[in-house]
């Protein structure tokens, strides 16, 4: 991975040197440089305040595929209205409506997918590592949606221009200390989230502290090496003290089976409600989702002037749009007299 | 609902005022004032006699999401090709296919929808009432594609343009008396009929009679009473006899298990066949559709001239393009020279 | 069929005219004269060097329905998306995520689709002869997208236009005689196989000798009756030594089963290896996919440099682009003033 670091943006399906390909991928957050962070929040920025049929301009007819082997009504569709929203034309291939059944290998459906035109696949997995794979294979420019436990590095970017928007700082002035001097709690399922280690990367590569909150069975005592800038604090009122941001993380009740979690105790040492949240006025609360209301958040908190969950939702296709124009070499605009145009038509 | 018959007509998603912001919504036919039903006939022929091209720029790249808790080719294709061809960008999310299963509720999906961008949701649930719920929570425009056993408004607007067209009447002349003097017999499930409803709800706010038939196990007495100019006659030729339109509902084999009908015996009662039709000539035979040949009507009368089932998917798409026009303030046609252009290049 | 053959091309929906109708459909290759092939192999060309705004001009905000009984990635992938890069809006119905199965008949559910204003229909059916059906009783253009074990068409095309542009032909010049010297070998399970079954009806067209080759079980004698130009030949390897070409058919484990075919055995005797390759320097490997690594053909192979699979894939969307812009007589490429300023645009 460290290669890909300092790797040359290129477009690179044609392109066999497998140092150069990643460049325009998403597969991690651990690949970014904060350059390039900062360079992803200026871009969502200027395409969310693009004229639409401008946008629209920008990969006109050229082709998206989504692979989803995992279903995910909100990654799928944020993708999907972000890469139309850019005038592409997308094609969903999922586990459920597809060949894939018939057991054709990622390696396979991947080079269908290229040899169907598709310039940019976005790839949701159950197993980690799998857009490597497939990036390996295409040498297309591959955004991971999600992959096993591994990462969800999407989500960790727009969670990042949810906070820089609320923690007042412009949007894309993103350096190594935009993030000094904050701290963010996650709170749950640390150890099967994707979305967690994903934010657990990134956030400190711009200055901020992360806390990990959880019972042991949920959030083992290694997760705080997973990188610096990380520490655990079990207790969740403690935790809240020290942040501006809190990060809850869905719970599935199935997955505390077993692990010898009562579920009503989790609640009440771990349940973000009125009560728990009432000292922390100026605390920031964000989720993933999809939320479980009753179970590691309230509706009262859910609803409350504090969330921030639907706009992370907003940020997502704006961050998405971003990473697809990215991928496919977009970033500037369409600035012809024929794009005014079409713009006036809108007027 | 009679608080929303006189709201003004406004964009609503970012007004909180409950009593102004379901008027661009179709939930329910009964809060359709009869200018909303002219206004609506009058939009959909002008809908469909436009420039495709045209047409295409007024929701051009808009967001128009399409929620299914239930399967239903012919409302889901009628509704996303209404929408695509406005231009909208469509984005179906269904049980079938997304994280609806993971439990997620009706109002946090809605709320993610209307994050990532749709300004209007077209429904489908199998909970009457469901699209009420998403109105509130979401405070976007709703369209009801069919909520439980309660209502299917697009159905009964679009069943009415195809009344409309075959009585002679021009299609934008709407008003209270349109249908004076015109039966309409509705025959079959009665009971569990969203379809029935809301046309029992919508025909005699123009003037129709509507008459009822079927066994007392699927059409209870106490269905007379819904609302004004119903009535049941059990005696199927003798309501044809009255009526200028027979709606015939499909049966479904499950649904009479238990209830002790026996189909052949209902065949004899109530099936639309070539005997039957054949003393009422000018009869229109219309049927929502999915059809069960040689049950609830034979293949002679299905696709015979009296048939206008072909006609009412074609009314479909145009009263949806109407529908979806409506919700997102689109009434107006784009009358810029850019979009006379873009006629000229189809000429 | 044979009425077919000679039919003027002429768009057919208003037209009750039985003969007239299937000109623009794709239902067998054997209703396809030299002449349309020629025709298919130079559009498909031109589709492909075109401006991709122009080209989403030919058929722009036109209605193309995607009907799939069957699941079909690269099938349906291909044509939808050939279909969107001529500015279609497509819709897809499936048998998983539709009203098909409510138990709608095929006929129905065309008629439905034909109403709903889509000017062309791409069916995928279990059932040998489905596209015949759906033609007949909606009157629209129908392209076989595979149907039972009788005909995929499109499939044989594609193929063709690879063979072409390998053996040096120029793609456009296609004629009694443009494959006549050349062999092609297909191996595998021909019984089962739509795709070699629509390859031994159209190679033999243009000159090709085609070789069957396969153990007695997937391959009965019968099948060299088919049409002119066929033979079995049993050893593999004697087959290969003849060819120009050897395509590759997926062998379903499933199917081997119960037919006393033992895998181990048909690897030794008919999978395509690196060694069984070595002595065919020239020989052009394909299979239409999904392939199966390890068992018809080993990874060596597949992704090696004889290997034209990927190439395949590419052709499909070229070659279906052609059959969906001909299925709409939009053969002719849109000349006006706005297009060009629509191409001036991504310039």
């Amino acid at each position: 991975m460290t290669k890909t670091k300092t790797a040359p943006r290129k477009s690179a399906p044609d392109t066999p040197d497998a140092a150069v390909v990643p460049s325009r991928s998403l597969l991690s957050v651990t690949s970014l440089r904060v350059a390039d962070v900062a360079e992803i929040m200026q871009l969502a920025t200027e395409l969310e305040d693009e004229d639409p049929a401008a946008r629209a301009q920008r990969l006109y007819k050229r082709r998206v595929a989504l692979l989803f082997y995992e279903s995910s009504t909100r990654t799928r569709t944020s993708f999907e209205l972000a890469a139309k929203g850019l005038g592409a034309d997308t094609t969903l291939v999922s586990a459920l409506s597809s060949s894939i059944e018939k057991g054709e290998s990622l390696k396979d459906t991947g080079i269908t997918l290229r040899a169907l035109g598709a310039e940019c696949i976005i790839l949701r997995h159950p197993q980690s590592g799998a857009p490597y794979l497939l990036e390996r294979e295409t040498k297309l420019p591959i955004l991971n949606a999600g992959d096993g436990m591994h990462e969800h590095p999407s989500q960790a970017l727009l969670d990042l221009r949810t906070m820089l928007a609320h923690l007042h700082k412009p949007k894309h002035a993103v350096t190594e200390t935009s993030l000094s001097g904050y701290t963010v709690t996650i709170c749950g399922d640390i150890f099967h989230s994707r979305v967690a280690r994903s934010n657990m990367l990134l956030l400190p590569k711009l200055g901020a502290q992360v806390i990990l909150s959880g019972p042991t069975a949920l959030l083992p005592e290694v997760a705080a090496t997973v990188g610096p800038g990380i520490t655990i604090e079990r207790d969740f009122d403690k935790a809240l003290a020290q942040s501006q941001v809190v990060m809850m993380l869905r719970i599935q009740a199935e997955r505390l089976a077993g692990r010898h979690i009562d579920l009503e105790e989790y609640k009440v040492r771990y349940q973000l409600n009125g009560g728990r949240l009432a000292p922390h006025k100026e605390l920031l609360v964000m989720h993933p989702g999809p939320i479980i209301r009753g179970l590691e958040l309230t509706s009262e908190v859910a609803d409350g002037p504090q969330s921030a969950i639907a706009e992370q939702v907003r940020n997502g296709v704006a961050v998405r749009m971003a990473l697809v124009a990215r991928a496919l070499g977009a970033e500037k605009a369409k600035k012809t007299g024929a794009v005014k145009a079409t713009k006036g038509k809108r007027a």
